[in-house]
């Protein structure tokens, strides 16, 4: 008889299942968790869309309830079920896999479920007491998976870009902090590997900051660009089919208050019920900041190499023991994991660009594996700019003395000697030294080819590393 | 003796090489011909890389001319030479392979050597004969290949950019007019393959024309605004070394004239000197766009499958016969080879992803690959844009009769009789249609649940296609 | 004083640390944890790999105590510890994220640490005694990150491998029954989705089988090609450097005999110990299997499209309600999630490719990725197979009548009357088919083209799906 | 009337075309050409796949004529103008585009226009005169696209390996011809950019070898096994109607023959219709060992970084001037330029992976794009190996003694000393070292930790880069 207690049944168009008595969840979620045990990622996995779904069906409810499809009674139950999910409570019910079919059916029935058993307790029933408060009829009233699915993905992204901007410029921040500490830092920039031209270490960092700025920059506004659209109340092909003809602009209005975010109604229904173009572009916007990141780790890796048989222009801060048979041994661990979050948003962009090409007439039926990639690659983006920030960045250190020595032995120095010594002699010192192994400046004062006064003056990292009117011959 | 007279003999800084006597270009072009023998595809193929590169060379000598470095002769041999150029000429000598090392060196030398020889002859000298006129001294007088080859390809690119926006046009138009013209053909929606609820082939074609139309807006805004920036006059690293202090400003101004494109300075020349993220967005917009294509040729193949065993709503026009075996068969073949286009520019998109990765300290030596994957990329999208429009929606009709007689013939059709007949009736009916094989409206007629009159009303297309508010029970 | 209780202090290199009292886990693993929150997906979510890591320390151990390095006692500890893994025991214990840097060295540590304590405890100990048996000198001895780690994702991939051909296996006998059952069921083939010539639905089914064995093969050979040489006793960078001279075939022929699978050293260590060539080469073969069954459930898709609008050829089992909104909506949910895996499959084929090219030198320190990302398309597949045989193919029914009635109105039967009534004819009937929407049959019985007995003959279904001598003309 | 000259008409079912009179293709080709003008690279691009086209008509042409259904007459025309293809004329009359619509048909109708010209000619007929010898009726006879193209596109394939084959054998030679020519040469290894050990240059070159020869077996037995299954025979669909039953065992036998390559009949013909795995694979593997190429040139890049600011170890041979701005600037454009064609490898990887995916029920339509990618990627593969040995390996010198001061110098030697020292005293010196910038050994020798003979013993090359059974302790 307890074992009857730990279930109820409860019933839908294909039959009756036992669900589990304490489960928030109901049948239909049930099942769409029996049939996709796939990535092992619940959808509670990512916050920011259960919260998403619950602001949805929020902004349904305050809809219908104007329009006088809801009660007053289902409307008060509701909404507080759907402040109980914004404020974080019950997440673990949503336990569907982010990989499923039925684009996006199975999670709208999830929050659907959710929330009616939520509100039917607050209301003094039982939970799948679904006469008193109906998933489908009251919750999702109104409402098609087709459109409220996509709106909450769209939300869900926009809810949680004000963090993702706030680790970017944190982490630029960093970068900026150190281009100023590192301002008097002449070092020898590189090519294509090989010796360039002097520049300052504080240039390089600056230069990250300005390229990550960038993209703090154009990701700010490209979100609300993209995501602000949205196509609640198209409900199953965009053409609105029995909804009330005052529900969409209500229901689009009262989630943009609920939410805080500029929403508006797509001006085609049609087309927004099956585009994913905004997830697309947003997501290759994100594979840009990723390749960025991963390029400037790959330079943090190339510049602390070593200590000995390496560049060692900068130390990274020591985050864990690299080695027990090679005593010393500290290798650039955050780095090299930032890279790896790199190549993991690569495969993303793929992963939901497939996705995005797999959509067939009316809908893309492909949109929860797009939804799973983008979230996925925000939170490892997120992560690693933070990780980066405070595990590496803000503890590098200049090793200042070994920079202005590559600089001082380096055969590019003639490069800045060439307008004062001419073409011809730098061409000849510059053999001379490679062949020698000498240093430039050591043969251009053996040679005598410049005064020591005048050579000081020229190599003056301010004079070195910018555009320079050349003085009169010496 | 003739034999002598078909090569001329140059010399470098690693020797010297016999150049063909009629060719433009000179000896480091050449070792850069055989050197790199790999894509068999030259920069001539690229006509906007090749003007884009003597627009570059045309600004810095007009800079050069009026900072005091370039005297009047030689500016007007070489302001000549870069006229033929952008006029069209001399492009076959521009041989060198797209994929190739040294970071676009090659490239920028290309350009130097043959601008440098069309001027020699100008001045009544002959090929070859540098104390005239040099391709390096004279020609790429104040540029870096790091500076002059990055810039070239941004305008390249902003060059070809309103071709490509006005075919996207062109295509945009077709598909309305579509949309219009079978505004009036009622037709079932689909979502997952499955039976929806009617729309219109008008509403189902206009989709297209708004999904491209956000994709031409995008476009039209984001080419400026990732492509004016330049980083000309940064030299080598982008401290501009060894640089005259007005020169950037003047080389900007002078190239954003000559071309008609609002070029400005980069504002961190350090970073603009590896920085290859506008590439990879732009590159992100273009497989954007390449992905909806695909996902409306795809539509277009399912909407005309058939003509008997499909769905068979709209034809294509036939451009080639289908098969010798099968007589009467046209098979789609425009949107096909659309779909491969989409997976070409996908395939590029990763190619110049990886290659922007692949930057290092102050360059990026990767970026004649990104060059090459994006020039193709938008070559690919725009003859397929075209070839779609021409060649196969602007013929497209639409099989009317086929198309209501799904729509009569489909369960779907009970949603829209769901608010009149009530949902129990509606779940019957849908029922007993699946069972038996009948149609819907033949059940409801014969229960008599509505009368002809209602029906009519209700099936009328205007009504089924948008929201409505459901009159009084019948 | 139960607060200190909780944690213990453990110290290393870089300093101490508290660890928990009850975490079987040290510093080190601590350390990797609080630096790497980024995927999280830790390790224990894969427990092959977990297992594996045993079987390599449990080898090592093994030659160690042979060679006369490690003390009976020890090594009887350390084997008890490996065993409880082996089955099972402390996986939970692995809690480095799947994403770190280090090449490793945190997963190995993991390993190290948590076996080392779980020792210490059989041997009468406390967790973080490690004077009586430590992590590194005893656990690790005669290891390196950089042999241990490889080998036991090597290890951990063949582990799991005959599980995976065993899902597949399973499928294929899906598919291949599915063939028998419909082997009387003539329908139209189709090619670039226009009507083709006829097949039965069962050769259909058959090809899905046939296309999955080669798979079947492919898989069960590569594996042990691929994956059995490997590096332990490399140690740090393939030289063996401070290793015994024998214990590398010590230890290689314990871990063959341990784990069952046919391992052999690596020819070349130095290049064993960075190259990912087999890793790149495995996703590679699951990705062509994750491709094809993508194919297959896009047939799937189309094949049970409708059921009034679409092919409908075939039911496939409902596994949940498809739309609230239209009655009787069932969709494909479970083929679309395979195709949902199969771009996920794709996205990290990718990412762990480009993690293949990222490698320097001696080691590739995106290891960890690799064997993320080609773990969880593992996973991913064999979970997708079972879910697509149980969920659908087992259940999928034909609808011969329509499949029937699709071939005999068709314009392609034609073709199969070809050699019979001429290709004039037959291109005249064609034409007056299509044009007046009769069906080619009810043609040319009216013109008496063919009589009864000879198209019945020729309509047998046996006689139209394989290559027939034609008998002389009627 | 010259003008008119200039043409000759001719007709297929969609109308009349004009088609060049001294063109040898015919009104299909001109259609397909007129259709598809996209990425501008024309079968021609591709001798071996034209090559094939003979070929697969030549075996049908043959087996036609065995089976009674060919003249001898026809045969021996269509025999000549295969033989003249084979032989490598004709070819500039392959002038559809590698992407076209219609699975392949225009292709096999170029070939099929083509042969039936020259043969006509041959007969001393017009070009034209269809009625002597048809390309539909007489050249393709018995053949479909689809499995008269496929099997052409593995048979091009597998004429074009052993070509590649030679080119990763020769390059092989190389990497082991340095290695045995380095193997004196002692440096330092390096892991995660940071110091390890030491070993020998020659180990490092041996591990290139080692590494590609791995792939040079695989790609040996691979093609076979994956290529010479082929669908000719299968006519349509695979069900083969319409075909003579002795056809396929004949037609396939000739192939074999004349093609020299051991191709076989497919066991179900349904499923190679549409089945691209084989392909999938294939470019996997060609991925593959471009990603082992891209990581052995970014190895070569960095160990000859510098010259005087990077590691500096080797010498690429130069082989065009770096810079104008910077005397003796010589970089790795070699090694670059095959970076970029392995990221352009694994963009066709991509491209085509998505285009296998993209096969629709008998058919896999996007076959011309699959095709198109791995003959591309299969030229630039083996070109890029061309030029990385011969211009690049060849000439790769050592710089043996920056190398040995980079052992000396380096705290990693340290690491060698561990089993003579001890843990504790290494720890200690490696720490002063670090600290002070001096030399473990100068540290070891101060404090007399080791005597001279017993240093150089250890430090004998041999002795430390294998496993080393310590002696007994000094």
């Amino acid at each position: 008889m307890s074992a009857a207690a730990s279930f109820r049944v409860e019933k839908d168009l294909l039959g009756t299942l036992e669900v589990p008595a304490d489960a928030y969840y109901g049948i239909q979620t049930l099942r769409a968790a029996n049939n996709f045990h796939l990535s092992g990622v619940p959808l509670s996995h990512y916050p920011k869309l259960v919260v998403a779904l619950a602001m949805v069906k929020q902004a349904a409810a305050d809809a219908n309830r104007e329009l006088g499809h809801l009660s007053d009674a289902k409307h008060a139950a509701i909404s507080a079920a759907c402040a109980r999910l914004i404020k974080g409570d019950y997440h673990e019910q949503f336990v569907v896999d982010m990989i499923q079919g039925g684009a996006g059916t199975s999670t709208n029935m999830n929050a659907n479920e959710v929330i009616a058993n939520v509100a039917l307790e607050a209301m003094g029933h039982q939970k799948g007491e679904y006469q008193y408060l109906h998933p489908n009829n009251d919750v999702n009233m109104a409402q098609s998976t087709n459109d409220a699915y996509p709106t909450a993905i769209r939300l869900g992204l926009l809810l949680g870009h004000d963090a993702l901007l706030a680790s970017l410029d944190s982490l630029i921040q960093a970068f900026a902090a150190k281009g100023k500490e590192f301002d008097h830092v002449l070092k020898m920039g590189r090519t294509q590997l090989q010796d360039a031209v002097p520049m300052t270490l504080g240039q390089e960092f600056r230069a990250f900051a300005t390229t990550m700025t960038e993209d703090l920059n154009r990701l700010r506004s490209l979100a609300p660009e993209l995501l602000t659209e949205i196509n609640l109340g198209g409900t199953a092909i965009g053409t609105g089919i029995n909804a009330d003809p005052g529900y969409q602009a209500l229901a689009v209005q009262r989630l943009a208050t609920i939410s805080g975010q500029p929403l508006v109604p797509a001006a085609d229904l049609i087309e927004a019920t099956s585009d994913m173009g905004a997830f697309v572009l947003f997501s290759g916007m994100l594979k840009r900041t990723a390749v960025k990141l991963s390029k400037i780790c790959n330079d943090l890796r190339l510049l602390s190499s070593g200590p000995r048989t390496g560049i060692n222009e900068i130390n990274l801060p020591a985050r864990q023991p690299g080695s027990s048979i090679m005593p010393g041994k500290v290798n650039p661990v955050i780095p090299e994991a930032v890279n790896q979050v790199a190549f993991a948003i690569m495969g993303n962009d793929l992963a939901l660009t497939v996705a995005a090409e797999g959509g067939q007439l009316q809908l893309n039926v492909m949109e929860p594996l797009i939804a799973y990639k983008i979230f996925d690659s925000i939170r490892l983006l997120q992560r690693a700019m933070d990780m980066l920030r405070e595990h590496c960045i803000v503890g590098i250190t200049a090793n200042e003395q070994r920079c202005r020595e590559l600089v001082e032995h380096s055969i590019g120095l003639v490069t800045a000697l060439n307008p004062y010594i001419g073409y011809e002699n730098a061409t000849r010192i510059a053999r001379v030294a490679l062949e020698t192994g000498r240093g430039v400046l050591e043969l251009v004062r053996e040679e005598k080819l410049l005064d020591d006064a005048m050579l000081d003056d020229i190599l003056r990292p301010e004079n070195m590393i910018a555009p320079r009117l050349v003085p009169l011959k010496a």
